[in-house]
């Protein structure tokens, strides 16, 4: 049960939250869809996978098995991948891009100042841009503030990942965009 | 120097980054605008402590010493408040609602799953109302955001205090509001 008394209880994770308070949600949301659908720089499969990624080093259950189900969603896999971002994606193949932009997302977690020129400079030696590197940190800087936010308020969340599938199919095809 | 090549590289801090991504910079600020503006609950110069502790404690100096300069503006005291964040307000007046509450702060910069009930049950001995608990929490977390976007990017921060008191007073005055 949350902290706090929410309007409906019943919806999971950051979904009460953003229900309970929508003068936040509104950019919450958009910050999101900006994120991870603009399409501008990493494609929304790979903006996922790093929302994923991070929100399973902050241990935050919800945020990590929903955005691993989107990022399911948009590259056609099968669930196994959900599982596979807690083995550092060992199953997954993944490009030396990316893996390079995981790694900055990873030092990011940590703290900002975690991130070294010798981490940029592995990115680039992969053809990173500058767009992608800033990506990649406001990503991984983002789902630190998701993730406090929906386990610092005690919401609840289904366990199963199989849970999640419907969800990932949504956050993929319809997206973030606030509803309010 | 920054990480990226910005447009604009002499703007400190989060500004520069602000200016060359303008499609996150709009839900960033009007999410600063609806945390620490609105007066839904805690008042401004409140939420402006609350996100200065956590970018202190985040070690982020950029975002610790101007919110701290828009609470010193909010405050209308001396700027010895910035250090005195540092020593967890040890010479500043505070009620003991604000300290419950930056309590909660200092466990979700951690990480959400630290704040645990008896810590929500301190804060509402105190009069906290669920809309503070919530506002504290997701400050706390967006500032766990922000702080690791600045500098996690490398952006340079002016060192002085005294040269962020004309920021701060920006900040308190005219807000955080989106001018693109």
């Amino acid at each position: 049960m949350a902290h706090i008394t929410l309007t409906n209880p019943n919806l999971p994770g950051i979904t009460g939250l953003l229900d309970y308070s929508k003068v936040t949600a509104v950019p919450l949301l958009n910050l999101a869809e900006a994120l991870l659908r603009s399409d501008s720089s990493l494609n929304s499969a790979e903006c996922e996978l790093i929302a994923a990624h991070v929100s399973y080093l902050n241990d935050c259950h919800f945020c990590h098995t929903s955005h691993a189900a989107a990022a399911v969603a948009h590259l056609g896999c099968d669930a196994s991948l959900i599982d596979d971002i807690k083995e550092n994606f060992a199953s997954t193949p993944i490009s030396p891009k990316l893996r390079a932009l995981l790694d900055i997302a990873t030092k990011v977690q940590i703290g900002g100042k975690n991130v070294l020129p010798e981490d940029i400079a592995k990115a680039r030696e992969h053809q990173a841009t500058d767009r992608e590197i800033h990506d990649t940190v406001l990503i991984a800087s983002a789902f630190c503030m998701y993730n406090r936010y929906v386990d610092g308020l005690g919401t609840w969340a289904p366990q199963q990942k199989e849970e999640y599938l419907e969800m990932g199919q949504e956050m993929a095809l319809v997206g973030y965009e606030a509803q309010y």
